[in-house]
């Protein structure tokens, strides 16, 4: 990519205001938005789901169209972790959706489209999605409602007259889905570009800012803006920029240290090679086998009447829920969630080395991943499974974060963030990131890396490496 | 990485004589070797194949310990090529193998530890395999052998005395194997290495220069070899070095015009992004589903006591072989092995625009991939199915490449290479690149697109992007 594009991003994360929207205008903006429209949630039993229902032979819970997507059965092994082997409840949805952002420059800065967007799961009922969020059943109406707003935009045939800045197939939680990904996209126009009103226009910077609070920025736009580079630059000419700027206030240490971390191609422990060998040598060792079963055949779960669970209420459970809302293209329907029955935490603990903020990135299995492992964040489990004494083992480094989860001192950033609003119901997981002190030990255990931001965006611009959780957390992560 | 380990790759693809093997004598060697050991390859009826049978279920061939590998069935649809759906026969094969090579210094260029292997389904009986070619089941003793000579250097608890060169995840043959990966992985060791009777030292342009010869170089050597990267170098850089040494004779032209296409870093015809752009709208639009099923199920394919073939005699079928090799760790032995039925051809175009060598590279789709689609030579296909009419379609630039494969002013290579012998019996296609004219119009259709040398090393470099195919062809491009 030509580092003009790069540096379009940077500008745009580096503008803390909008020319069209401010921030203080923005939730007098979103709550109106929320108050225009009649939205009713239902939970329903499996019976009053309409268009859906339990396969005779299977009883995999499909949508009588085919299309969608369905709760099935699958039973894994692997020799991963500590447990060999299991079945479980998965969602199989096995097209590729779009996640798509129209961007435009204003002022000569580009600003995001996003839309004020309610889902089915939303805490908050109303977030801010990408421009275009959109299932191939979905855009190619299985549904027989209207085609969703600015489809066009994206469609091979008109996107000649526009710019792609960014074009992936990111992967969807591991645990959750089977082999799920959508393509994550961001186009520049350079026309005007009708305002709708659930539409308005952020620059990047002003989405880090709301990333600053609970659950307003969605799942889809977190994957999509954490693909976004912001250029590839050596130390030296680094230093020469810096040298000829204003130096930064003390109090934007950790932001400064993150945008170099983000641009700066020397300095770091481990080379992309060291990092590719690492991952290859640990996708060497560990296997991971999925068969698709009946969801019937899924071992210690039941179906009620209201619930797909598992027997001891672990992990999470199937719902039935309808579904009433008046902005959307259909206005009332009936849908599977999944609803997470612990709170989680995904957590990167980072540090300085060579100078450079350094990541620590884990090598994660999860049963509906494409390629056996993915790189995830430092620490990643629903955390009521895992509190000491509960389990046979837990997850390393979750003393270390649980013990500091508090400290203002080295909590760099926490919130909580939802999953995506038309799969999961109300899920929220703290998303954290800290900064170890000097004393943190810098070996670390085989399936854990160190790497700077501008290796993890290196990653991600690749595809099929980091996982949704470490993107979620990247997404956030702002320079000023 | 750091540039000088590719300068050392580049000196060593430089080094067209070796300095402990000449060219002249490695002929002699190769054919003492060969004479060195008693060969005796038998086709035999599947009911004497010994340890392997027909499972009772399913009908799968498979190995009594549930290892090595087992012939089963697939059922595939897709909306991509001109067939919907079919079922087929199929290798799986799911344990990740080593394809490992020691390198060592002498005088200061890279030799590179090459083996005289014998396998059950070479051409010539002997090639030229890596260090080691180890499936996980062989290394870790499931037939009770001997371990594979030199496995200890490759293993975890060893490596961290040597330094790893290249080490990545790369596919098999999707059309024959299941989602097959193998770790290509070169180590460069700083010690004495006992040199056994079968293992010779060659420089990486011994190789290459071996590469003019047919079947001479085994498909593990030219896999773990396309890896090699040779560095990224902006053009002023090149034009420098080029100002400052002797011109090239002429007669290298197309040599030295590769050396720049694999090491440049600009005036590529698409940026990266741009193809990573192409390939995630291919893979959204494409769809491959897989679904394992008993070989008993797959339709149109018959099993007879000696045979599991096609019903018109098309593709490929299965034998069964009893090979006695006097120089293995096992010196007898049965099992199934894939026959091709008719020759194929993989040929790249290349073409110079902006003053660098650009190829075109196909997004092809094989039922076996791992990710719905690869990149792939320009033509890839076994030629007697598609010869013009005789089937309702045939692939793009098929005529082209056939209309001039014997002519010596745009034929740049044209040798026949074999496919692993340890899998398919005596198979072997043409491997072809041909320089097309300034005439060769530069628009490509949908599922094709230019790259240099340099963009298709560094897609290498990623993993699950290109196939062996198109690993095998860039394998054998030489400088000088």
């Amino acid at each position: 990519m030509n580092q003009s594009l790069q540096q379009g991003f940077l500008r745009s994360a580096l503008t803390k205001e909008g020319h069209l929207m401010t921030n203080e205008s923005f939730f007098t903006w979103m709550n109106k938005r929320k108050a225009s429209v009649t939205v009713n949630i239902d939970r329903v039993a499996f019976d009053q789901l309409g268009q859906w229902h339990f396969d005779a032979k299977t009883s995999n819970l499909v949508h009588e169209s085919g299309k969608f997507f369905a709760i099935e059965g699958i039973r894994v092994s692997t020799n991963w972790g500590h447990v060999p082997s299991w079945s479980q409840p998965i969602i199989n949805q096995s097209e590729i959706g779009f996640l798509g952002i129209i961007a435009r420059k204003f002022d000569g800065v580009l600003h995001f489209l996003m839309q004020a967007k309610i889902e089915p799961g939303n805490i908050n009922f109303v977030q801010l999605s990408p421009t275009l969020q959109a299932t191939k059943s979905n855009y190619t109406r299985v549904h027989k409602g209207n085609p969703p707003n600015y489809l066009d935009y994206f469609l091979k045939e008109n996107r000649a007259r526009h710019t792609v800045l960014l074009d992936q197939l990111q992967s969807e939680q591991g645990a959750r889905f089977l082999r799920k990904r959508n393509r994550n996209i961001i186009i520049e126009v350079n026309e005007d570009v009708p305002l709708l009103e659930d539409f308005c226009w952020l620059t990047l910077g002003q989405i880090h800012h709301l990333l600053g609070f609970d659950n307003v920025i969605n799942m889809d736009t977190r994957t999509v803006i954490s693909g976004i580079p912001f250029g590839d630059f050596s130390r030296d000419l680094i230093d020469f920029y810096n040298s000829i700027q204003p130096s930064l206030a003390p109090n934007l240490e950790f932001e400064s240290g993150m945008l170099m971390s983000a641009i700066e191609t020397e300095n770091h422990l481990h080379s992309i090679e060291t990092i590719i060998s690492w991952f290859t040598e640990l996708k060497s060792m560990y296997e991971l086998q999925v068969e698709s079963i009946g969801l019937s055949e899924v071992q210690d779960w039941n179906i009620t009447d209201r619930h797909i669970e598992q027997k001891d209420g672990k992990y999470f459970r199937v719902i039935g829920v309808r579904a009433e809302i008046a902005n959307r293209e259909v206005r009332a329907w009936t849908q599977p969630l999944v609803e997470s029955v612990q709170e989680g935490i995904i957590a990167f603990i980072v540090k300085k080395i060579n100078g450079v903020y350094h990541f620590v990135v884990q090598a994660k299995l999860e049963a509906g991943n494409l390629d056996i492992l993915e790189m995830a964040p430092t620490v990643q489990c629903l955390t009521g499974n895992y509190r000491k004494g509960y389990n046979e083992y837990e997850p390393a480094f979750l003393d270390y974060v649980l013990a500091r989860q508090e400290d203002p001192k080295v909590v760099k950033y926490s919130t909580f963030q939802s999953e995506e609003g038309g799969r999961f119901y109300q899920e929220q997981n703290r998303n954290i990131i800290i900064e170890a002190d000097d004393s943190f030990d810098e070996d670390l255990p085989d399936n854990y890396i160190w790497m700077t931001l501008n290796q993890l965006k290196t990653f991600i611009k690749y595809n099929n490496y980091l996982n949704i959780q470490a993107r979620s957390l990247i997404s956030a992560i702002k320079f000023i």
